[in-house]
């Protein structure tokens, strides 16, 4: 392995031992935002060789089900997923991935962009099952992240307008930095209806996507306010099990509500993104640690400090 | 005009003078499931003329807007719609309308089936954005006009199994009869995720697809457990503005939720479907009253009795 | 195994050893089209076991590749075939198949109708395609076995009207009785433009969408001349490589012209048809022959008699 | 009218007075590609006020038919449209045209840009049609206007590489600086197969998109060889009406075949792209002349120099 970057699942894990119905009963690697080069591959691999650069896509479908016929395969309840209880992450010296979900990286590709593709997956999933496409206009709730990789992705798939909020402004001043039209600092005591209202001031019309990615329920609500009228809002981000919306509000408006679980056949397509040079997460990583620091990284994301960590798992290279 | 049938909305309006946001200021005629035999045509029309019997769709838009242009007209903000206020309906003896959306009748088609057409309209709207297809399984909660129409759409789009909910057993019975393939009666205190657990049974798997066609907020919250990953859950009925639900649980499943608003594009393929014979909509209609007997009509549907009530407004012609 | 039916490309390969780039280089057992019962499942089978009625889906993915992950199998340039050489089939007695791709068939399905899921998965996958639906249009060319089971699939996903042609008036008589609306017997000398003028002549306009069953390349052009503006051509029958086609006709009404490679995810829709009633496959077969008569049964089909002939493997029970 | 672009059908017109079935019976005034300064507007007219900059769409639907209804309005039979016999185009001083199909030009938007929303459309079109999405790699045939217009609006939607052909090396030296990703000079005797090839070697893998802009049969063979198992061809240019093509090897592959004609539902999306700078069309104007020098622009595009003539129809105002 060479570089893994360390999600918020992560330090939640290691925090509080459970995601949800996700219960870890013994210890765990950590890791599934990964990259590093190919030392041996089974002999019924083609496609990869030692010494290949690659990134790994940490879920892997265990069975041939319908939902992985149909090229649904996040949704398949068997799925091997890095990091998920029961199945270990890749955080570590060296690690066996299935083959056919190890991709591998172009020479102007580097590693950590490999690892990058994991949350930029989160944003490829969510836009394009929103649909963004040549002049969408879209609001994205929230600027840790998930909701700057959606920003990247929304405004590589032709969005014309992106506005972001959040509660931080420097987080509002990263997204500017990272193509965001428009920014908007927003209270905990915020109206929903009125920060509707106020998006579509800024806009000059109504967004016609909202990508969630905070999983407030007072978010939500504004999501549903203020997307148009046969438009879609993504909930991306995930709080209470309960919530209360205007669902009325947006189901006689045609406003769909869509989820994402993951990702599935983003990998190729992100490679190519980044290859091309028609994306740049570089920005996003603002931390660096050594694999015998990983405390100390952990750390680091747990206080919220900059966007994305990294760790490096290469004694014998620890460049990006 | 020949045949009216009147809608839970007339006799809303009769009794309330509003529905949501839409307030009657002044007298206004109601009825917009109809069907008439054509007076007069203007100069312009060339698809129908005098004698012509035709069904009425009661949407019109005013603008050609975005909305129009993309072919959702019906979500066209400045729409003309019967019976909605300010617009008049149709329950009259003579009423005029824009031509282009007069359907002419093929002979094997009745004036009733003409008016029918409306609510079935709601189900084949419903259904399509649903993507019910062949094999599809489908919940439906409700077994009022509009789950009675989008049962028989689901059945005509290739359904393989419908299951088919309501507080009454009479309402299961006439379901069973329109070719629902199961039928379960629920209390009023049944919790939803218990009622979802027992459609599991009863289909052997989670529905595909569920239909929510009452607007009470724990059959929206049992669609939601119930629909399988990656399904879709359409809100056709309407409750409550604001609704508490498990989006986090329809979210990471990927489980759409999506509304109606009226329909638009139905009345070509519903004319298909009736002359064709793959529908059957006649026993919908339950009651008849000649036009004179108006207020009977209206409460007989206001005290819930049978399914449609039609109102004939020729005199000469009292005929289904 | 116990019931396998014979396809036109089984009898091709039994005469000409080869279809296209296909060549025999060896022996090859031949059948596809196959249903049977388990004896003996894997370890890591669980939702099969002994004694259980199978139907067989005759290709097996063998590389989780970009296909296979996006829900196209069937493209899959690496995928096993039955009967396809090198691929053996399994016109036999016994035969291994990977367990993933025998569905299990409920009490009221035969055997038979469980081997006919191969054939009727064409129509399927071409009807799915093109997207057939409620009050669709459809024009068919050619009533053959696959023109048959386009036509019984068509009706089930709610066409309200199917007209199928063929030069022969028996087989257009089968097609009326499996519930074709209109039959349009045509000559080898016809031109297609005045074919495509009678039809829209018969329909009352023209088809929205033309499945293309023969081949031939008077068909071909008659089927992109009488699908009306915004509709659908498929290609499912083969023909000669090069084919001289009105193509600017079709492109400049946005007619598209799709065309199929097999089938991918129909088992488990063909199964809930036939198992709630919605399609009738059962006309279909019109031979059967024990497996010791195997010559035999393939010079019925060699010669053209009836639709379908079915091989009896299981000499203890030669039933449907 | 403020500035007017000659298309290559305005030429045909000037040049031979027909196009296919369209021909010239009376004096028809030329020009479709404009944009122009309100004079007046009537009085049913809210979105517009006189002195707004608009960009103006060519085809106004005259019947709410089924197309249009549909969202598809380009394919209503009884379309007006710009310059195309029966009805005048607007190159000239004033012009009168539905307001519904004026599109007020945001203050960083110039009327040349307005004007060549019209062309850039078709490309909208095609791509949008294509379904070209992040990381889609594209084959486009042909560097003309229309080609180059098809490459701006690709990479605007996301596409990771796009490769171009031509028979002349200067024209794929401006799509080069337009932002193609490879150019290949083709030459008129090339082998279709053997250019199929090429492309795949130069892209590494066969192209999911190509965007056929010659109407040449040789390069339509090459577009239907070179396109990937699953992927698309949209034939955007046209050429003899009927074309022998290896219809079977696209047909086994699923590669669909699409068509366009003219657009619809683009000039809203072309603004926000314009206007925020996520392409730029302005390379493309290589000629501007007065209107008085209408014959003299008129030769130099049929003479096929530079890429986009502009007429300047505002005495006044002779800016782009």
């Amino acid at each position: 392995m060479h570089s893994v970057g360390i999600c918020g699942s992560d330090v939640h894990y290691w925090q509080h031992g459970q995601i949800g119905d996700f219960v870890l009963k013994k210890p765990m690697v950590l890791g599934h935002e990964a990259a590093g080069r190919v030392v041996k591959v089974g002999s019924a691999v083609s496609h990869l060789k030692p010494g290949d650069r690659v990134a790994i896509e940490p879920g892997v479908p265990r069975d041939m089900d319908e939902f992985f016929k149909r090229g649904q395969y996040n949704l398949s309840p068997t799925i091997f997923f890095c990091a998920t209880p029961p199945d270990h992450g890749n955080l570590c010296r060296y690690y066996t991935h299935n083959a056919n979900f190890c991709y591998k990286l172009p020479d102007n590709v580097t590693f950590e962009e490999g690892a990058l593709i994991e949350p930029l997956s989160v944003g490829i999933h969510a836009c394009r099952r929103a649909g963004v496409t040549l002049g969408s206009t879209v609001l994205i709730c929230g600027a840790g992240p998930i909701g700057l990789v959606s920003l990247i992705v929304a405004k590589a798939m032709g969005a014309s307008k992106v506005i972001i909020t959040d509660l931080f402004a420097e987080r509002l001043g990263v997204a500017k930095e990272l193509g965001a039209d428009f920014q908007l600092t927003v209270k905990k005591d915020d109206g929903a209806q009125q920060l509707a209202k106020k998006v579509e001031e800024i806009l000059g019309a109504q967004p016609q996507i909202t990508i969630e990615c905070t999983g407030v329920e007072s978010c939500i609500q504004t999501a549903l306010y203020a997307t148009c009228s046969g438009g879609v809002v993504m909930l991306v981000g995930l709080g209470a099990a309960m919530t209360t919306v205007p669902l009325v509000n947006a189901a006689v408006r045609e406003v769909d509500i869509r989820g994402v679980f993951r990702y599935c056949n983003t990998w190729p397509m992100a490679i190519a993104m980044l290859s091309s040079g028609k994306v740049n997460v570089k920005p996003l990583v603002t931390h660096r640690f050594p694999l015998e620091q990983a405390v100390q990284a952990f750390e680091t994301t747990h206080q919220g400090l900059g966007i994305k960590v990294m760790l490096k798992c290469d004694k014998n290279d620890q460049n990006p």
